[in-house]
């Protein structure tokens, strides 16, 4: 089995797939979308893509690739993530910092409080930003990665547990062709794209859920790519597609909306 | 009148103080964050922060200030959006990018189709951006900003409106110690964070604006930076919190949630 995942490796998305099959081929990809795109390709059997973290929140694209590439989630995996100061020297030497944007948002107050002149060089994935450091020798360059990938690199942890919120985790999807059989506990994604534009519509639409006692998990709203204002919502329930009090929400839906089921799969948490 | 904005010169958030008052003072931060703060601690009259764009979708760092830093939204201001590839050279010479990570978004597929190898480095604005290629003089050396960048760092525009989608818009935040007053056009933004957890909650919350027939505008979901799963919502809808059926719908919310205004302020659409 192969999956493809954000690479380099000592990624977030490198430990999710370590946690899903610690036996998988990996394919590392340079992006989140490649990693989407290699198993469109067939070159990949799956993929494992970050959907959100519990304190920066949605992975905005990954919505939009999901809708984009018309692959099903076949299961979600979670990460408890911990950010390590990694580098040479010691924290008064640095004066640059190369940071994923998601790190830098988990870390901004330690950031602000401890490195408030550090330069900040925003890199495409932890791993690379591991890779950066180990690559320059430089004690005026620093990163802030996971663990995994300051032992990979062979960086020093300057101080660890950096993260702003002590307890930090991120929900991945596992991406493939098809999505999961029915267990008894699982969760089910949706895409909601309304054609008709009135007051209260969602309010209808939740109504659906709601009278069939579908507990709603989350609802996140993403532009459609059309005009300011006009969404896309993203919603998240217990239960599985095939569950009859599930399909019929959904039928009653596709009266007033495009609805595409991204996936059931077992849940999580 | 001082306004506290993303700087350097020649970010959106430059181009967004020009709309709404072209004759104000501007002070330039390095962060949305830092925006905030000098609003918080009285060195800016007002601030103006990206909320959200058309394609990229909602800034949700702006939306958990708003809720930290405890100020109003004042006005909401619309700014379109055009990218350009700028620099010195070719764009056969170009093997690095310097891009501000809404830029990389809201450009992705022109970049992986015509500049597939360039390594990618994101940088904290826009502006950030042009000023780094016009010190460093380096043809392989580009990036992609705001026509006002190119303009202010005298940088060439080697290929113009180069976003993957012709209508791109920001919509920003004017911010201050106080909202603004009722006009009969206006939007009110709140906070929502449930203190029940039961199947239908959000429907019954929806439902108070339904049955007064309040057009919602937008929801979002924000972690709480609780545990995975638990969220804040946040919800435009049309009116001002001085209209009887808005402070009423408010009120019956806040039966079963915190409820956080965060501005009743006159609609741009």
């Amino acid at each position: 089995m192969k999956i493809a995942t954000l690479g380099p490796e000592g990624t977030f998305s490198h430990e999710a797939v370590l946690r899903y099959n610690s036996k998988a081929g990996i394919l590392f990809t340079e992006t989140v979308m490649d990693a989407f795109e290699e198993v469109a390709d067939g070159k990949a059997d799956f993929g494992i893509v970050p959907i959100e973290n519990s304190i920066a929140g949605t992975v905005g694209q990954t919505l939009d690739y999901l809708m984009k590439f018309e692959l099903k989630i076949k299961a979600e995996e979670l990460v408890p993530i911990s950010h390590n100061l990694s580098g040479f020297g010691k924290i008064s030497d640095i004066k640059v910092l190369y940071l994923h944007p998601q790190t830098y948002e988990q870390c901004e107050l330690f950031i602000k409080e401890n490195l408030p002149k550090a330069e900040i060089i925003q890199t495409s994935s932890n791993g690379k930003s591991a890779e950066i450091i180990a690559k320059s020798k430089d004690k005026a360059k620093a990163s802030i990665i996971p663990k995994i990938a300051a032992d990979i690199y062979k960086l020093k942890i300057l101080k660890k547990d950096v993260q702003d919120n002590r307890f930090n985790i991120t929900r991945f999807f596992v991406i493939g062709h098809e999505d999961s059989k029915k267990t008894g506990y699982d969760r089910t994604s949706i895409a909601v794209y309304p054609q008709v534009d009135r007051p209260g519509l969602l309010h209808e639409m939740l109504g659906e859920f709601a009278n069939r006692k579908i507990n709603l998990t989350k609802i996140e709203s993403r532009p459609s790519k059309g005009k300011l204002g006009d969404y896309i919502f993203y919603i998240d329930f217990q239960g599985h597609k095939s569950e009859k009090h599930v399909a019929e929400a959904l039928k009653k839906l596709e009266e007033t909306a495009f609805v595409t089921v991204l996936g059931s799969y077992p849940r999580k948490y």
